[in-house]
């Protein structure tokens, strides 16, 4: 991407010499920035564009081309691509609109750029994009209004409009940025490419997102997982809702994934999805301006009680700590605060603060081991010094390596104190509850960092067994598996299943039954019949012979009431587990990020409350930790109600094979082990039944 | 309040001549802010005060005062305030610190204060408050920095600093205000009375306060209850996460605390509690500036796809509904706009477009009587005109009722539309998200207005029995009703219970189970024995007489490792009721608001997921009805998994029943119906287990 962030040369296809139209910005935007580079206006009709000399074509610029920026229309662009590739041009910009967006033959003519340039090596951004910016360069090449100043955040965004809006918000506030890059309908360059280059940008601290999709899942959650280790990526997903997907669905035409899959791929791979715009740039603030946080732990410093109780009640409502002083820093505190503040935290210095004793409290703070950030919040009052307290920070950032976020609260008296703040690099929320919401996001990327990288777990199953039974059922042409199968699909997966044997009269029932143990549970056995429950075709807990006879004979009654004797197999007799927890686990696939496997308490927790966690696959031993204890219902595994802890090692081990299964055989797209019955501590497991279903 | 909103004539007690003092604050902001009325300077030392004649004391002037605001130390109040009856002045604002917020001897001297300002019929605002501001009476009598604009926003806050950020913010932002009140320590004048005053003020749309927590519980919500009906209460509650979970010796006490006790009040009142100083100022606005919505029905109209999408995702999450349109309008967006253009909500206008074509569009929309509401997205585009499409919505706004909200995004080069926004009084948000709560709130509000005030329901219950047993135990010394005297209760409120005996022998056990019928359950009776399953002190599901025998000999075997044998009255052998769903209902006190009713799913749900709904006592229908709903696992009760609808109806009367013998004995201050088992649809609820506690 070099050539696209810091080229010596910059040909601008499209330039103009009217006011109004994008050929003019564009190279308005260029020669304003003061790119330092060579400049090719190519317009055929003008001798100069904005005093530049111009060329009827880029074949026509002797000189090389490091970058073309492309404004033209659209039908003349296939042919420019190849133009480019003459050229040795090896990095576009397509500005222009009128592609995928318009539909079935904008999307034939995008194809047709991408083949072409595909041909010739070359890297296309865009095309309906804004452009791209980079400070460092000192490069405009979008038709913004106005550019940022230099800073370490970087941005690219899915939508155009949107980079326009933040651009004006950065220009106002003052917000420095690094790079600012369009990258509209991604026909070529897409968000995986963005975070590989950005990764490598020694000016980006921080790198931020607006995606509506991806194509590739798999790629794009490998990347950012390697990113996010050495800088935060911020991401605002739009469409992650049912109402916003049909909105992106008809915008840029791209298919927006489950928001399920896409919560699931940022947690597993470390990005930060921020829930709003604010929340976005309220992070992107924090990380770049203040050093990474080194534990969870925050002290509010506050001339105000009222909004110390609002800061401290977000701190509780955001799971961040509210740290707890040493005795010698409440000693200090009591050493340079008056005798009726407070010393606890929220430290409140008292309305008369001013920049000194302010100072000397978040210095004491600074020095507390058991102190990882400070908040501080100010407001104006009659004594307060607001640009001197906001020049004391400061100078205190300067010799601690400690995050301090401020919240100078109010508009016309804290100018002075907001502009030296952001001077300094001190990040200011309007709202302490606002600076809170940063605290909890610097706190969740510490953890990322402090994250090992399991590998995935392999385990070993019986793949000959399961791929046989697979294949057999293709042949078939069969695409759901039946019971029986299944069972045997796991025990090839090593898992242990109750006894249970198939009767065919009610009197073989009742034998096998007193063979396997009373008490059992019988089901029918029918290929016809997938919910077996639902035609009455399931009873439990029979504990002697005569009971398993009349369930026998209830059961086949039910049954030929549903479907024609000859394809009744019979009734199972199975060994009945009577302790243990049911839970469920499954696989799913989703069409970007692929398999994903399924965690929850069975019953009406999946069905009612739908309780569940979800993956996406591979997982590693940290996944399917968390996996199990993200639900709501995960206490009763863990042992209320003095009932003891379940047997979560083998829960865990159990998930990884299910997760290996599909690793292995990728054609099973959807799979429920429901129930698999959780023994307590040491006793293992129990999968009860299950069902795959494979690809048609 | 006349007097301290729209006095005559104030008396500053402490005026002062040196800049930096409070007194001099007080007296300059009188005079700059332009109060018409007579200002009487009292200074024993001074001749005159900010060129305005002083007095030595109040009573040396002759004319009337109808306001005194106080600075002076808090030790000369006492005398001030006798002073104060004797000049016949009935309202004083106390500025002064040093009362209740310094310890003990300050608030004996605030009791002082309040009991002679009681005599003397005065009512006092403060002590420790920053004093008041009266924008339509020109009256600030407070040591503010500046004074805001008229508008029709009143704010009442406990936290005087809160009032300096938020009036900073204000006179920055150029949002006006009617009345400005920091209400201090509330010695006297408290939040209700607020309410009272504001509610009946002509120049208060919205009411805003900041409270930490309030005296009156009961009176606070019936006020609340009034005003809401006539304008909108916004309010912050601070310090709502250091909720008390106090060890109680009920379910419902342990779940409760005083968070859910506020959140059940602001609901029940109509009340919109604010989770930020943000969003309590982003609903103000919208309140203050726009009309009521009459639906919940929102369009969005966007030149950005991805700002659209992502007002969208927002609408979802927040539970506004995004409007369908007619056909008309729909052939009215399709004349007006480009074939590009998304015509379907959210509609885009496209990037290019101008005011008018935003305008077209937004009145299309404003005709369908299907749209409720317009969130207007704007990004500084190459084309756009921000003050021209700022300046056409405030035409539109003129000629429709219908609430519009804008978010112009950006900053740099929207300014010029944000104040013309400003002026015409059209609500700007700088994300679309945040427009997007304040509009749930004003749908939440409109749903307030069209609540039917039912009364509360009374239920006949036999008083005289459940007397007697509450005499009876109260006269022993025993506050925790045991199960026997516990059934009883549950028989004079006219639940079905299950048949139960209480057996002292095996033997006895087995012939009392064969007369109920099997299976049944048994559990140990002790006074010393409250957590009966903990120590192993119930078994349930006993199907014959064996069964019933070592059941009985277990559960002894238990209870006497716990307690001794003269402790323990015999198992109790009752009916199983085998069908029906457990919930628990529960009563709980709390310190503010009193009783609270609790509802929730009986076992896990209630242990595990906390899966609870509380009211404040006395309940409606509507209030029973909500909370039985409001429960995430309620579709458990409305028949999901073809298993038929509860017994809802009686459910509901068993709410009232509770809540009715906590109206006629209040002296019960806990209580669990637990668990209640609700059968099927016209079948009723037996009252398995209860436990009551009186008030020691």
């Amino acid at each position: 991407m070099k050539n696209f962030f810091s080229p010596k040369s910059v040909a601008v296809v499209g330039a103009s010499d009217s006011p109004g139209k994008v050929g003019y910005s564009v190279m308005n935007n260029l020669i304003d920035f003061g790119f330092a580079g060579k400049i090719f206006p190519i317009n055929p009709k003008s001798e100069t564009v904005q005093g530049i000399k111009a060329y009827k074509s880029i074949l026509d610029v002797q000189d090389d081309i490091d970058l073309a920026v492309v404004i033209i229309p659209p039908k003349f662009i296939p042919e420019l691509i190849d133009q480019c590739g003459e050229k040795n041009i090896d990095s576009v910009v397509i500005i222009s609109a009128g592609f995928k967006e318009t539909g079935y033959e904008g999307s034939l003519l995008e194809k047709e750029v991408v083949a072409r340039a595909e041909k010739h090596n070359i890297r296309v951004l865009g095309p309906n994009c804004l452009g791209i910016i980079d400070t460092f360069s000192s490069l405009n090449a979008s038709f913004s209004n106005g550019s940022p100043s230099r800073g370490s955040i970087s941005f690219f965004s899915q939508s155009g409009a949107l980079c326009t809006a933040i651009l004006d918000w950065a220009i106002g506030e003052k917000i420095g940025f690094s790079k600012f890059i369009s990258i509209g309908n991604k026909a070529d360059i897409s968000a995986v490419d963005m975070l590989e280059a950005l990764a490598e940008d020694e000016n980006t601290r921080v790198i931020l997102g607006y995606i509506e999709g991806v194509k590739d899942g798999r790629k794009f959650m490998e990347t950012a997982r390697r990113v996010t280790k050495k800088k935060p990526i911020i991401i605002i997903k739009a469409g992650s809702t049912q109402a916003g997907a049909k909105a992106a669905a008809s915008h840029t035409g791209t298919l927006a994934g489950s928001e399920k899959a896409f919560k699931s791929a940022f947690l597993q791979s470390g990005i930060i999805q921020a829930d709003s715009i604010e929340e976005l740039f309220d992070c992107a603030i924090a990380f770049s301006r203040q050093p990474i946080i080194k534990g969870d732990r925050i002290a509010i410093v506050t001339n105000a009680g009222g909004p110390g109780i609002l800061a401290a009640d977000a701190c509780e409502k955001n799971g961040v700590t509210l740290a707890s002083f040493t005795t010698e820093t409440v000693e200090k505190l009591q050493a340079c605060l008056p005798s009726v503040a407070a010393f606890y935290n929220p430290v409140d210095v008292i309305g008369d603060a001013k920049a000194d004793r302010y100072k000397a409290a978040v210095e004491a703070l600074l020095q507390d081991e058991f102190v990882d950030g400070i908040l501080l919040i100010l407001t104006p009052q009659q004594m307060t010094e607001v640009a001197g307290t906001a020049l004391a920070l400061a100078e205190l950032t300067k010799r601690y390596d400690k995050p301090i976020l401020t919240s100078f609260m109010g508009q016309a008296t804290i100018k002075k104190g907001l502009s030296v703040l952001n001077k300094k690099k001190i990040p200011n929320y309007p709202y302490p509850e606002r600076a809170v919401s940063a605290f909890r996001e610097m706190i969740n990327y510490k953890k990322i960092l402090e994250r090992v990288e399991h590998k995935t777990e392999a385990v070993r199953i019986n793949t000959e067994w399961i791929g046989e039974i697979i294949d057999r059922q293709i042949a078939c042409g069969s695409y759901s598996l039946g019971e029986q199968d299944s069972r045997k699909i796991l025990k090839a997966l090593g898992f242990k299943i109750p006894r249970s044997e198939v009767a065919e009269t009610s009197s073989e029932a009742a034998v096998m039954a007193t063979e396997i143990g009373f008490p059992v549970v019988m089901k029918i056995v029918s290929p016809n019949i997938l919910h077996k429950s639902d035609i009455g075709g399931v009873k439990v807990g029979m504990r002697d012979e005569q009971e398993v006879k009349r369930a026998f004979n209830e059961i086949m009654n039910n049954a030929v009431r549903y479907t024609s004797n000859t394809n009744i197999t019979g009734v199972s007799v199975q060994q009945m587990i009577t302790t243990g927890k049911e839970v469920i686990l499954g696989i799913t696939y989703d069409s970007i990020f692929g398999h994903m496997l399924m965690f929850g308490l069975g019953g009406v927790y999946v069905e009612v409350l739908k309780d569940v966690s979800f993956r996406i696959c591979p997982v590693n031993k940290d996944d399917v930790w968390h996996m199990i204890r993200e639900i709501r219902s995960f206490p009763l595994l863990s042992g209320v109600r003095g009932e003891g802890l379940s047997d979560l090692d083998s829960l865990e081990d159990s998930l990884f094979k299910l997760a290996q299964v599909i690793q292995d055989f990728p054609q099973i797209i959807e799979a429920d082990i429901n129930p698999l019955m959780v023994m307590k501590k040491g006793d293992g497991v129990y999968a009860i039944d299950a069902r795959f279903i494979l690809k048609a």
